[in-house]
């Protein structure tokens, strides 16, 4: 599997957009047409779902309906829409001894997807990994498999019609721990992994990968109240980060308060959070502001917690805000409300993480929300991708030389 | 260690550009000024080095003189005058909602470098780590313990004269496999691993690293002379890749030729080889031409000789060509000889390697070739980066978002 993924990703750079863009009409065609099919398959899965006990929220995730396969064709033909990345030359300069060189965007090769129980992601990841030049091998979670085996037929047979290998895209049938562990080692076929899914997934894959990973995020995101906010913006992001929707990893996590500032904007901020049905975990000072928050341990300021809980302290100044920030954050997003020139410059110098905002919500970190028009996922490494990962995130360059007979 | 490395790093981002070129420089005079020092310790790695019999190119470059510290001081030199990378801002961008979204470029953060016996990468490796304004953790070969202590000993105290910390550099004094190993699963304190050394070296930090690791170069380099390529300087750009300097990762190791051109340009060729006492291994057209070709087996068409060996295929068309190198080589640097556009294109798209020339010697693939000034390696990885890799590719970026109370 892994060596015709390879030998496909070999065609696949020889399309032209033109080629490329057709590929996905036709996919998000017979995604609609072979509703039915699909609907079927997916029945299967919410059955199993259901003696298994699956939670709710699960299960909704899990299902797919007509409506839901029209938008999951509608986000195919958006990503057809997107501008090309492959083959920009970047940079191209002439060196003294008359050689021209210049770096190409070209795909990675094969992309290697590991994910949880979400159809959707079957059909994005590999819209998102094609546009971008790149065979996909997916393996998707057992709960999922007989959805995913449909539309993984549909995507194969729309290549198909346009003349396109098959082997663009594998879908791992065998959804075993095992099979999983040997995609994550096959060096030589598979160019990254990129996990998709819950804090132990991606633990997992990179403990378990010797092929290159690119982690996608968790986010225990900070909002810090410089000494100099405008108490009113400050709860209305808090407000915005924290609530606006909770299972997310850009929304806010924990909070830092400037001592000078904690009286004007602690009790509104905790009205707030309180009227929201939000719990507040804080230290001594934050306590002593009401006598409903309860104390904050360390594994709290280090907790994403994804429902209404949040943590808060109160620090002397924005040098204790910074380290406690980059101690503790998982280098997602983190935000300073500040009317002050230089904390702003200074929180933006000095956290380390992949989005730093001054005087927003830190709700915007996001692929759309950036101007990328997709989002295969959200990196908080350093390595090759930072934040939102969109198209360009998928490819990688290459020097291309021309010369005219020179040697060394 | 690890700790306090990241500690480091978080205070070498506030440094500006003059305060890190002037630790440079002192780390420059210093070398000079502390030869005696640093070549007592080098003579007694030299002296059990000969005890354990290392061969004599190796214990070459062990050795330290006062000349060949002269040369490394005037290395860090010539690190300090080029372009800082860090803070520089890309593609500042107003979004719908007035959010400024922008790439700013930072630090890696903390840098393990994983090497063999060379004293003069310890110092490389840290400056130019240092001008990207990374912490650095040094593990260096056992063969050259000595040395790299008394390196280190010199750069740590001439950050300390400019009032820089310390922990900027650690040297793992305890150069145990076991030491080594936890160094590479050393994940919430180090950013990324740069293994600079012999495939094997390379092999072990891939397989056992849970750490991102840049990958580095072995180089089994094609020149493929296609049927329109002018064969005088076909034969001088295979001499100058083959012969300029054999232990080199561009130097090609393998020939590819158009069946068209075979007998026009291989008795050249093999003269021109044979003449500078290189053993030809080649399929049996190749051999048809003189009988001094040997066999070459398939394991031959992957191998880097690093010696006066070198392969040799005939194919029918450049699609042959394009498909054997892709297969066999190891994605380091690719060249082609030729007259024709359509082929010089092709081959630029389709061949899947760090770099790839047209009518120009592999020899050229080299940081200070391409203009960067310098060079941590020659990344064969496609993640984060490819190719030579300058000071650009020890850094990261992250989103700076500018708001004014922008909520979703």
């Amino acid at each position: 599997m892994g060596r015709l993924a390879k030998a496909a990703s070999r065609q696949l750079i020889r399309l032209s957009q033109t080629e490329k863009n057709a590929c996905l009409e036709s996919i998000a065609k017979n995604l609609v047409a072979n509703a039915e099919e699909i609907i079927a398959a997916n029945a299967k899965d919410m059955e199993n779902g259901k003696a298994n006990n699956m939670p709710a929220p699960l299960q909704d995730r899990l299902l797919l309906t007509k409506d839901r396969l029209v938008n999951i064709a509608e986000g195919v033909r958006q990503v057809a829409l997107l501008d090309d990345p492959v083959h920009e030359v970047l940079g191209m300069k002439e060196r003294p001894n008359g050689l021209m060189i210049g770096r190409k965007r070209v795909p990675l090769g094969v992309i290697g997807i590991i994910y949880e129980s979400r159809p959707n992601v079957t059909v994005d990841a590999f819209s998102l990994c094609f546009k971008a030049g790149n065979a996909v091998i997916l393996r998707g979670g057992s709960d999922c498999i007989y959805s995913n085996i449909a539309l993984v037929k549909v995507i194969k047979e729309s290549l198909k019609e346009n003349g396109v290998t098959e082997d663009a895209v594998f879908l791992l049938e065998d959804t075993s721990r095992e099979t999983a562990t040997r995609l994550m080692k096959l060096n030589e076929y598979i160019d990254v992994l990129i996990p998709r899914g819950g804090a132990g997934l991606i633990r997992s894959v990179v403990a378990n990968a010797t092929v290159p990973v690119i982690e996608t995020g968790t986010g225990n995101c900070h909002v810090y109240v410089d000494a100099s906010a405008d108490v009113d913006m400050a709860v209305n992001i808090i407000k915005n980060a924290k609530l606006q929707r909770l299972g997310v990893c850009n929304a806010c996590e924990s909070l830092v308060i400037h001592k000078d500032i904690a009286d004007a904007v602690l009790p509104k901020i905790i009205a707030m959070l309180k009227e929201n049905e939000c719990e507040v975990r804080g230290d001594e000072i934050v306590q002593s502001f009401d006598e409903a928050v309860k104390p904050a341990t360390l594994e709290d300021y280090k907790t994403e917690y994804l429902a209404k809980i949040i943590s808060a302290k109160v620090v002397d100044n924005i040098d204790e805000a910074i380290d406690h920030i980059n101690i503790n954050s998982t280098g997602h997003s983190e935000s300073i409300i500040t009317r002050d020139y230089e904390s702003a410059q200074k929180f933006l110098n000095e956290i380390d993480s992949a989005a730093v905002y001054v005087n927003a919500s830190t709700r915007f970190t996001d692929g759309f929300e950036f101007g990328f028009g997709a989002e295969i996922g959200i990196s908080t490494q350093k390595l090759h991708a930072r934040g939102p990962m969109g198209l360009e995130a998928l490819t990688t360059t290459k020097f291309i030389i021309y010369g005219s007979g020179q040697v060394r």
